[in-house]
């Protein structure tokens, strides 16, 4: 049985990973949460810089857990055995499962997106609740969308409840991070068409066609999109509701716009 | 200006306003919390017993709390004045906006809801988060759903977290709560189609008829569908997902097949 090297939660390690929960440490140190078995193996797949690993044996759920620690020390991240009293103050989770990662955060931009063929894009202005982007993240990487675009950003994406709703698709689907400004120019030069999501929509979404290169653009649930993107559609569409309240969470309305563009795809 | 009657976070009534967090206390008493302004007006509009309102008017964000409280006063409800303070302590909220309700659990049966015509259903089995739960609801209502079932529940209805994410809609889409064996029963007998969403359906679920009576039953995120559920099915329907990691979260799952049936009923 391994010592742990780090037996107290005044430990000045323990104390760094519990500051990086804030978005003033990540901004300042470049560096960000990944916890959990599938977050980090996710991460590792993907080629992100793993820089340490905080592992408490004795709160190991499975028998994978080694073979991880193998991969990530492979890679080259330092490993850190942590008593388990100390890795549940620096845990997020309320169960931790023993394996808490730091990685490197990686650029995110737009020139990085491969947007050649009929790329399917989902576009997110201002979403405020990391849940959100998270699930998003998660739904755009189960419809095989060619990248997700968060423009003009009040969540950081490298925040860690992004990663817990993401599953760690975060490290799967390709990820720009921009301004309006520069978004939509891009989308323009790539002659990618921009769908806006709107309750003002002229048509449904599921009259248009989303079978070409497309950006279905949502705006945050209290504010909507801006002008700006309403502005620059190619289209304005409405998600009809035949019901009485007639409101849905925007990562909802994301998932319905990509997966109608899925169905157009897959019987085209 | 009307004093507070109460100014202590250690009142009684705090205390069991505290208590009714917990699915013990609202077993016992029959009562659940409704907060926020959006909320309570669905309830008072649906006709749910408000028993007690709890208002704290420094918190207040806007003018249109007053003819709420009229309104809760003229259907029965006693109206409490309190301080922020323990107001503060009372509130589910991060940021309370002075309103939080105590109401009386209404039934959900299955014999309530109305099958004729062709409803379209929402079937939800074993779901245990509260936010999965409340945002099947507001999905169900947003398309305009007949009903929502939930089998087997794990989890509370009347938990403050479902009423949080429903944003009310618990009190406006029909709700039903029964065992399995009974909703296969009623459905069979009002002669709904069961379509079983699972990851080894035969078809994918835009390619089956969704216009007629027709339930759409979806699993846990971590279990998936029983395998009564599957058995029983009249059709089983794949949510194709051509991305690598293949995974919805349970109530995106629900909301995709829902604006799916909305869509066919619209060109129908």
């Amino acid at each position: 049985m391994t010592e742990p090297e780090i037996n107290s939660s005044a430990n000045p390690r323990i104390k760094s990973l519990v500051r990086l929960r804030t978005r003033r440490e990540r901004d300042r140190t470049g560096r960000f949460l990944v916890e959990g078995y599938r977050e980090l193996s996710r991460a590792l797949e993907a080629g992100v810089k793993l820089e340490e690993l905080y592992v408490a044996r004795d709160l190991f759920l499975g028998d994978n857990e080694p073979e991880l620690i193998d991969r990530a020390s492979g890679a080259g991240a330092e490993i850190v055995e942590v008593a388990a009293e100390p890795f549940r103050k620096a845990s997020y989770r309320e169960r931790p499962e023993g394996l808490l990662g730091v990685a490197r955060q990686f650029p995110a931009s737009l020139a990085a997106l491969d947007l050649t063929g009929t790329p399917l894009l989902l576009v997110a202005e201002g979403i405020e609740k990391p849940g959100n982007l998270g699930t998003m993240l998660r739904t755009a990487d189960a419809a095989g969308a060619n990248g997700v675009i968060v423009a003009d950003p009040t969540t950081d994406p490298f925040n860690p409840n992004v990663v817990r709703a993401s599953l760690g698709t975060l490290f799967t689907v390709p990820l720009a991070v921009a301004d309006t400004e520069a978004v939509i120019a891009t989308l323009r030069s790539a002659r990618v068409s921009i769908l806006a999501a709107t309750p003002r929509g002229a048509r449904p979404h599921h009259g248009v066609d989303l079978t070409g290169s497309v950006a279905l653009v949502v705006g945050s649930e209290q504010y909507g999109l801006s002008a700006r993107w309403l502005e620059a559609a190619d289209e304005r569409v409405v998600i009809r509701m035949p019901g009485p309240v007639d409101s849905l969470n925007a990562a909802m309305a994301a998932g319905i716009l990509l997966f109608e563009a899925v169905r157009q795809r897959e019987i085209g």
